[in-house]
């Protein structure tokens, strides 16, 4: 009886912590729009998530530390409960991220006409994938698909690296006097990536929880 | 006998967090004088800490995971450890922090004669005090302390934003033909603030820890 309700309980905490990862994955795909559009209006309604992303998080470490304390579970189970307390926190963090880009994008929208084009929508897309397979690998325990998570991550390194390039030229160009656009432009970029960084994260969790060993720092590559 | 097996367990615990946020202060020490003499040699020499840091952190939440499996503490104890493991977390990333500040240090000494001055030792210096009163708020697990953590964090944010308007104005002022040197300016006073965030974390956590009541997503301003 007391295993079955353990049972029940790491299913519990197992749905809440994909509930989350669905409201955080949505906020991500929305602001994949809200940078395409510069959506001053979405923008605003997806920095609303956030609030919820924060008290789902405090539930969930809530609900790790009395099962911990009621179950005294070990092994896997005690393995699987950290994860979810350290996957927890990255999820709640790339909402942060989301609400960062939320800003700028208000930022740069204030513009009739962007003086400077430019194109994150593949970038975007590739972080979005990340946050997707990650939680994925996590449901699954698929350490195939955690992989793939971090070599998207390098993928993404690059795109920031080569968005910081394209931007320091044009700015250097005298492509438009409106440094903060520039700057803006700039940072968006960087919180892109930064969001990858915490779907690399929660991909390292899964695999440490699979294989049993640590390949943070970049330790598989 | 397990009782004080248990307690000896936990000072074991306790003092490898401290010699880990030792080893990741002496980092932002001395990446505060690295900046301000914009010294190649010492950022290399502080990228080497790096590993060390990468080190400590698994050997710290396996000893965390080894303690709750083995002894199942609950209540003050087992939320101890939880923090133990998200505050081990928070100081290695700072240290990652460490390391991006080096990198760009590297990248603007690069230039003979530096072409805009600038000054980010107060910003350096409360970062540091930050991270040195999170970690004395948790060995002495004093919640004034912890408290005023998070006011200096609010400090730190201004002077952020305060380097970002002078930067962006000594760059639309045309003060220096070299974009990429303000934008290496730019970020490092974004990785101090980032650090200080971390603090931030931890002096949270800390706080949690004594009141039992969580005060992350800003709910004490």
């Amino acid at each position: 009886m007391i295993v079955k309700h353990f049972q029940r309980e790491l299913d519990k905490v197992k749905k809440m912590i994909l509930s989350l990862g669905a409201l955080v994955e949505q906020g991500v795909h929305r602001i994949k729009a809200a940078i395409e559009e510069r959506n001053v209006v979405l923008a605003r309604d997806i920095m609303r998530l956030d609030h919820e992303i924060d008290e789902m998080e405090v539930e969930i470490e809530e609900e790790c530390l009395k099962i911990i304390a009621l179950h005294q579970p070990v092994a896997a189970d005690l393995r699987f409960l950290i994860a979810v307390v350290k996957i927890n926190n990255d999820l709640e963090r790339i909402g942060d991220q989301v609400v960062n880009i939320a800003q700028r994008v208000q930022q740069i929208a204030k513009q009739p006409v962007a003086p400077y084009q430019f194109d994150y929508s593949v970038m975007a897309e590739k972080a979005e994938t990340m946050l997707r397979m990650s939680l994925d690998s996590l449901v699954n325990q698929d350490l195939d698909m955690a992989i793939e998570v971090l070599k998207l991550d390098d993928e993404v390194d690059k795109l920031k690296n080569e968005a910081y390039d394209r931007i320091k030229q044009a700015m250097a160009d005298g492509a438009t006097k409106d440094i903060g656009y520039m700057i803006n432009l700039l940072l968006i970029s960087r919180h892109i990536e930064r969001l990858g960084d915490h779907a690399t994260n929660i991909a390292e969790e899964v695999i440490y929880m699979i294989e049993g060993e640590i390949v943070r720092h970049g330790k598989l590559d």
